[in-house]
């Protein structure tokens, strides 16, 4: 793999619980990371912590506009609530671009499904058809993510996609976070990914747990 | 367990896909278990069926409402688009019960995430607050409950309930059929299962399979 294209991914509103997390599993597997905020020195904060748990300073940070523009890939890692007003002041930018939505609509406090369309096919929408939108980590727990990060992580991710070589693009993504990707359909069905972080809300709090997962078994 | 109620089960439509699987496995694991249809003598026959499969005479065949009638718990394995129809015909004789609904409205062919609400929420609202309304069983692929059934399967089935102890009579219902039950949730969150199908499609088509399964980790 010497000779392998190296992919620089953007992880808008990166500053956040999932960003961190990814960002590092992605640096140390070899891709070129920036971290993206709405302000320039809050991304480059995370950024230089994220350099001195690694022992490195590849990991760059920037304002989110600068970030998806340097980038070959963006991650969209914001709040649910900040997910439209983002992709909205984003769209130029995003358009043409792979962009990987891990939104997952559900409150925490009060979890239920949300309703259709899914986040990432209202992203779709909004950026237009020269992006190709792509669902993942929905239902992954943000704090397993920073945990022994350079252990690969028990867990698997469904990835939503409607143009299947992006799809397959995301997939190696996630194999390079350590986790396993499936494909699962395309970004209709991102909208019941979302709303399986509701059930595994509910399995935590009746089993007493923070370690409801979801594993996908007979394929491949 | 000597002293334990034996409990009688109906499967309304239980001469469809889902139903002799389930049938059988109950009927093994000591459950009284009656199987309905329009048509009594279809039933008859389907009964008399599994009975020869099984070397028993245990499993009886009723027209539906007879089969509820006779039951404690009343198990909905109809096809999709006759869920409302059933649930409305029968709802006086399912009032008072526990009602397991296995319904997924996803088409094969054309597999998308339903739209809220939920199939068992629907049928909640129209039988009424003295029945307790359990989903389980929608992610279930119909084949595999038929193949060895003496042995468990390593299969895992999502059961909401707005009930936690009818959750917990459902969870038992699982495991008797030699499945493993997990409780994720409210009758809202059924609709989230029911959507699962669809990608369950996606995933075995994708990887040219039949076996694509949900499982669940990190609980219990």
């Amino acid at each position: 793999m010497s000779d392998k294209l190296i992919l620089t991914l953007a992880l808008v509103g990166g500053t956040g619980k999932l960003g961190p997390g990814l960002a590092m599993r992605w640096a140390q597997a070899g891709y070129r990371v920036i971290i993206g905020s709405r302000q320039a020195e809050k991304a480059q904060g995370i950024a230089d912590e994220l350099n001195e748990k690694l022992g490195i300073e590849s990991i760059q940070g920037m304002e989110n506009r600068a970030a998806v523009q340097n980038a070959d890939i963006a991650v969209l890692t914001v709040k649910q609530n900040a997910h439209q007003a983002t992709v909205e002041s984003l769209k130029d930018v995003l358009s043409g671009k792979v962009v990987v939505d891990t939104t997952a609509r559900v409150d925490f406090r009060d979890p239920k499904p949300p309703a259709a369309p899914s986040a990432p096919r209202e992203a779709q929408k909004m950026i237009g058809p020269e992006a190709r939108v792509v669902a993942a980590f929905q239902t992954v727990p943000a704090h397993r993510l920073q945990e022994d990060i350079e252990q690969p992580l028990d867990l698997d991710v469904l990835v939503c996609a409607d143009d299947d070589d992006a799809a397959d693009e995301v997939i190696k993504l996630v194999e390079g976070a350590g986790l396993n990707g499936f494909y699962a359909g395309d970004l209709d069905n991102a909208l019941v990914v979302e709303g399986l972080t509701a059930l595994l809300i509910a399995m935590n709090k009746h089993y007493e747990t923070k370690k409801a997962s979801i594993r996908i078994a007979g394929v491949g």
